[in-house]
């Protein structure tokens, strides 16, 4: 994928409108009969190129989740590397993020580089903060790939350690304050902001006034879309990677599922478009 | 892998007096000529099965990180899934600790437990700790399998987020409590500790008495073999796995590699031995 970079095409999407990231959280047992085939892998792979080929020209970037994927080991991950194939080949235009969540140190992470970067194709990935920056070198240094680092997540137990006082301000403000003035040398980080927590967006977007926000937690985990989009954008009324999956690919289990999975993501769109001009 | 439990297989192995955990990092470029075969999973396999025939009796637990798998996709993770039922079926006595360092938030999470424990057949992972106790139930709730924790990471920039004051101690205790108190409700928990920092270690040993600590950072890394033994040995004298990767398994890269392995090995557990009876 060379000459691929991954702000240029998120900017890209942006100056065309476009905000939504589609998960493809492509839970087997969750697809529809309709795009079955003989192996988990075809069926995976068949099921996504639907999606794919249905809402392409709605979206700013997909979004795979390793977990879906490697739950069924190696065929898993051919199911992986067959969808970012098709992803690079039929709509180049589009950036692929790996919600991948892991990093190691050091030179053990030039594994996961090859994996993600080399095998896999994808243009961005997302890391938690816990091992810092120096650890996490190799990821950072490659400045044609988006590098999302988990800030706050969407899940309901996320304040366990990210709520916690680090003198007078929360942890995750101090993480959001070290990636935007000290890991973003290459401009290429971004954060991890879950919907579910709009106030603390709010608060994370004053500290990181330009940095690319990607947003889960829409859709089945009932983050707040008009807040986000509010509190999210950015300075430039950009910075938005509002990510939904099982409301748009699982949308319907029948025969005309990926129709309605283009429906639901121009739904989407339709409401990051009300609240963007308000 | 039906009747298996982590800490009995564990604790079997310390009342033997072993503490030594090879770490199968097996990078492929360094594997030795002799070892080679047609393909990189066969290579990485035939690899790692001569290591473990000639280290199986001198060791408490064998801990593959996925980084060196991944890197090669599905070939690496075929040689994953091989490596790992290989040690479970020639040496069923030893543990296998996955160096998964990756979680994701509630049920997503059960991709994960799908691979490392229906797929892989490991017995215990490593995750970081930032999303908290409410994501990682689906881990937790296993009580048969390990779940290592990281709170002190072995790497030089370690202390980053690690060292942060969270009112008066570092957050690295924070982390270290919340998992002796809170997580550790199925006796399943473990935390890791880098033998590069055995001032850290002593401080989190006090807060966690009981808990095992996966020690990485010998050999290669320099960690300080005699203080983290002394540093890191429970109130019962155990609680000790003490890891070392490529200083073991890339000892030599001649026709005698896996011997020098053995060797290693045996220097290792010679210095462990008269560091337990200072």
């Amino acid at each position: 994928m060379a000459g691929r970079d991954f702000r240029e095409l998120l900017s890209a999407q942006w100056r065309a409108g476009r905000f939504l990231c589609v998960g493809l959280d492509s839970d087997f047992e969750k697809i529809p009969e309709t795009a079955r085939k003989n192996t988990v892998a075809d069926t995976i792979v068949n099921f996504n190129r639907a999606i794919i080929d249905a809402t392409r020209d709605l979206v700013c970037a997909y979004k795979p989740n390793n977990a879906f994927y490697e739950a069924h080991g190696d065929e898993g991950w051919r199911a992986l590397r067959a969808t970012v194939q098709y992803i690079n080949e039929q709509a180049p235009e589009v950036p692929v993020i790996l919600d991948s969540k892991r990093a190691d140190i050091g030179n053990t992470n030039l594994g996961y580089v090859d994996s993600f970067f080399e095998h896999l194709h994808v243009d961005a990935i997302t890391v938690p903060p816990y091992l810092g920056k120096e650890a996490l070198e190799p990821f950072l240094s490659h400045k044609e790939k988006g590098i999302f680092v988990l800030c706050r997540t969407s899940n309901g137990g996320a304040g366990e350690f990210q709520d916690l006082k680090v003198g007078d301000e929360p942890f995750y403000k101090v993480v959001a304050q070290h990636v935007s003035e000290e890991w973003n040398t290459n401009g290429n980080c971004g954060l991890v902001v879950g919907a579910t927590y709009p106030e603390e967006m709010k608060a994370i977007r004053e500290i990181a006034p330009d940095l690319p926000f990607l947003i889960p937690g829409l859709g089945a985990q009932n983050g707040d879309l008009k807040k986000s989009v509010q509190y999210g954008k950015s300075a430039s009324g950009r910075g938005l990677v509002l990510a939904a999956s099982r409301a748009i690919i699982f949308a319907s289990s029948g025969t005309h599922f990926a129709e309605v999975a283009r429906q639901k993501s121009e739904e989407f769109n339709s409401e990051i478009a009300a609240a963007l001009i308000q």
